[in-house]
């Protein structure tokens, strides 16, 4: 496989800013162009664009967008307005750690700018925003180096939700090991969990692995048990919307499960992602919102209705595993083994 | 809560047979009649009618339909009609001990016939099919009397796929205990899995419990072990279709991960079962076979595809937990606790 085959989620040209809309994938491959802050928001909160490494990328060309409409306006209230908006994006989605980070970065370099001249300091933000997507690129390929030698011949590797291509940048967070084991000529198996409620896994991590020539193999959230009982699993890789200050890990609902399942049959169980995904503020686990979605999402498959009216639904969006269940983070420094807490200030995580 | 309100999901009314056809629920709530042998089969091989005990009735009354078209033949010609009948649709479905049970009951019923005439013999048939169902409804009963002391005031159980009152007769399996509990005014919490890919806890679990006015939440499969996490859950109650002479119990994919899970935070794991569903033949869960369905449930909901066209898929019916995992069996006899091997066949399951 050649890694230019895989989708470019987020693309800015001509100062406009495109993305895949993976709500309406596997069936339709289309891009559309994000021209307004609620357009943004609202691609953001609705899942068109996910990923924590996408929403973070997606922020901050976001925030792009935004300032172009403000351009015309004195400094400070371009400053100004900018940072509402730039409030406005942070609160799509409150678990992913890197929304915050890219846009936090995004107003810095705002007020680092030495021009008061909005037409230069909207460059500077373009400018920075194509260097968090160009960061991203490099962080993910090195997460792939770090990654592919746990990927060994006629391995079976099982991963939960979409941390790939879709996710990230080009490789993908925990796809990443996948592609470039791939493109060494190792044979391997994925199996991928569907990820109810939004399928992630059957339609965004099957759609891009098969399309990269990847042998995959989809099966339900609750099948995953029975694979690794049957020997079909040797390895599990997961993204990761937030890491704790402690190693504790935020990642899509199911994840948790997955990981106890993983330590039940003695299947190491890794984390992809890269270090801006750490979060030394938050100490431990318990410390991290987890976003509540919508009821309708549980009740619903697409349009239809799949559970009686009125029924009460729990809908996490995010689950937290405790680092007693994480064999090792795969990061762009480096694969961090236990003791987390003291592993992860060594690699300079602040 | 009283037990008339719980819907009668088989009905053996003037030699006509009606089953509440499960896949149409929630949303319709309709009686459909099965009038031939291919009707038959096709509603348990599609699950219109489905849960191990209601299989077996359904295999019972569904041979009696069979029996009427060959009513008027010779003696020999009846019985080797029948027998062939018989043996087409226990192949419906062959995990669930429960239908080939019925049926070889019904079988030899014939053969023990003192009668050649056809009508007679016919007739005894229903009364067999008929004795089967009340026998069903009584060990359903049973199992919520030794069952309902493990549910107390405030608790929260969470159950997998329907092994409820549609599963079987008024008071289901793993229901039963629930139900029993809640008509005695213990106030309780149910969690239900969707159960993918056929959302028998969704559509079925979901319906019924809140129809009978008990406090029902849904999650998806992968939040399971979120919910646990949260301590919402302190009992496990599934059911089951077939349990081996050592203890290792066949179930819905998925039950082995709520096992894992459960164990993994303490929490006790109880599967409820008519002794039927004991196959003293099978000595452990390696030796039941695992109905495969077909892969476009797991690539579709309903008639939405969600899933890349030719992706592979696994679709496992059933899944085995090893005996380790389970607490104790709730049957009519009382509730069966390790070690199973010495303790099933103390309670003269042969």
């Amino acid at each position: 496989m050649t890694f230019d085959s895989l989708p470019d989620t987020l693309r800015w040209e001509n100062n406009r800013f495109f993305i895949i809309d993976q709500t309406v994938l596997p069936e339709n491959f289309i891009e559309i162009e994000l021209q307004t802050r609620d357009e943004i928001y609202a691609a953001i909160r609705h899942l068109k664009v996910r990923g924590a490494p996408a929403i973070g990328i997606a922020g901050a060309y976001g925030l792009c967008v935004c300032a172009q409409a403000h351009i015309d306006k004195p400094y400070s209230a371009f400053v100004s307005e900018v940072q509402q908006d730039a409030h406005y994006l942070s609160s799509a989605r409150p678990t992913a750690v890197n929304l915050c980070w890219a846009i936090k970065r995004m107003i810095r370099k705002i007020h680092s700018s030495r021009s008061k001249d909005t037409a230069k300091v909207y460059e500077s933000m373009v400018n920075e925003a194509s260097k968090i997507h160009k960061e991203d690129l490099a962080l993910c390929e090195a997460i792939g180096r770090h990654g592919k030698n746990l990927i060994t011949k006629g391995c079976g590797i099982l991963t939960h939700c979409n941390a790939g291509s879709l996710a990230a940048s080009k490789l993908g967070t925990a796809t990443a090991p996948m592609y470039m084991a791939a493109a060494e000529g190792v044979s391997f198996r994925v199996y991928t969990d569907e990820t109810r409620p939004l399928c992630q896994g059957s339609r965004l991590t099957a759609w891009e692995l098969q399309r990269a020539g990847l042998d995959v193999t989809l099966i339900c959230d609750d099948m995953a048990a029975s694979t690794m009982s049957k020997g079909l699993i040797n390895l599990v890789i997961v993204g990761t919307d937030r890491v704790a200050a402690n190693g504790d890990v935020a990642n899509k609902i199911g994840t948790l499960g997955v990981a106890i399942m993983a330590k039940f049959y003695g299947i190491p169980f890794y984390v992809a992602c890269p270090s801006t995904t750490f979060d030394p503020a938050t100490e431990t686990g318990k410390d991290i919102v987890i976003e509540q979605r919508e009821a309708s999402e549980v009740c619903h498959f697409g349009d239809k209705r799949t559970a009686p009216e009125n029924i009460k639904v729990l809908n996490p969006a995010f689950d937290i595993t405790p680092k007693e269940l994480v064999t090792g983070i795969i990061t762009e420094k480096g694969i961090i083994m236990p003791p987390y807490d003291k592993n992860l200030k060594q690699l300079g995580v602040k």
